[in-house]
């Protein structure tokens, strides 16, 4: 299985938070940015925007920048954005409803159409206009939505056999929110979500400053 | 205000990756380990695990490779991870629960206190071992468990405002998970968690694979 991706996996984040101020911009009527303004506006360098651009292509004109629309919708295609992405998801506890209700997901172009759970009390009650299915009708709705992406938001010990159950049924790409690394075939994409993370680039934050003031 | 932090964020957070999986590696025993093994582990290079290393210091022995507890321990001191962490909460809606219940904060150091909510049917309800308190509470909370850190789990709606109360309470960092960016003061530390960003990491990984197909 070849797994050369060139693109840095911190250009394809940073694409995403580009597109997204893109689309900030475009809501609000610029038509034409630069990459010192894109820079700023996410707290990159200039530099970085133009290199993390060059992995796709000519963009922009010198000394007129980008056209914001067109630069926009050229991240979102380049993210896959360009189509509805159908996802299911396993577990229906607090982590389960926070998703489904998320309204980053379906700003971005994604909808959870199923949700399974194993656990009788959960099965048949309803989380938005979803109703929470035993985990055997997963099949079927992957089948009928077209659907090549699950999330995983279940309890961390349930984690990994949720996660083998999804590839049998077909899943080619994993999200985890259970904090533990899954073990799982290469050929299928997974990746983590740490809550933790971003709270650790906090206290690092915090101490280095404390540093600062001694 | 200097916000000169040489460190770039990205190595942060692999920092705070690397530690995971030396703790993990540790709770299984082993006592020594290489930039190669911890590369494979967490996947990246080996020159990238050196390189991070190498902003904080002379870590290893060639040949030798490195002492598990030993750097698992500085990587944690270096994250400011050697010392707990007490937080407070805005939003006691599905998210706020799921952020209560959920194990990898705990795992990492890190204990909400207090959660806190304007909605006349939260107040009062417990998550855990915790009331949900009403706004007016922050202070006394924060004074009391000596807290620097906020978070937010509201309704996109309410995220600025309850970050300007959090500043106003004293917090020096905010953790937001609200998907829109907040307008802060230079000097609050402030990281956005968009639940779609590992979403869209996949989208570009599956595409960029259809593509290799055709």
């Amino acid at each position: 299985m070849v797994k050369t991706l060139r693109v840095p996996e911190a250009t394809v984040t940073r694409l995403s938070i580009y597109s997204r101020y893109l689309e900030r911009l475009d809501r609000n009527g610029v038509t034409s940015v630069s990459s010192g303004e894109i820079a700023d506006g996410v707290g990159v360098s200039p530099a970085q925007v133009r290199k993390d651009l060059a992995y796709f292509g000519e963009f922009g004109t010198r000394g007129v920048g980008y056209n914001v629309k067109d630069l926009m919708r050229y991240t979102l295609k380049i993210l896959g954005l360009d189509r509805h992405w159908n996802l299911v998801m396993v577990g229906a506890g607090n982590l389960g409803y926070a998703l489904c209700t998320y309204k980053g997901f379906n700003m971005r172009g994604f909808s959870i159409v199923g949700v399974f759970d194993n656990d009788l009390t959960k099965i048949g009650k309803r989380i938005n206009d979803l109703e929470v299915l035993p985990m055997e009708s997963m099949p079927d709705i992957i089948k009928d939505h077209n659907v090549r992406i699950g999330i995983i938001a279940t309890p961390t010990r349930a984690a990994q056999e949720v996660a083998d159950y999804m590839i049998k049924c077909g899943m080619q790409a994993i999200l985890n929110f259970a904090p533990l690394p899954l073990t799982l075939p290469d050929y299928i994409e997974v990746r983590n979500v740490d809550l933790s993370v971003k709270l650790e680039i906090l206290t690092f934050n915090l101490g280095f400053k404390s540093a600062q003031n001694v």
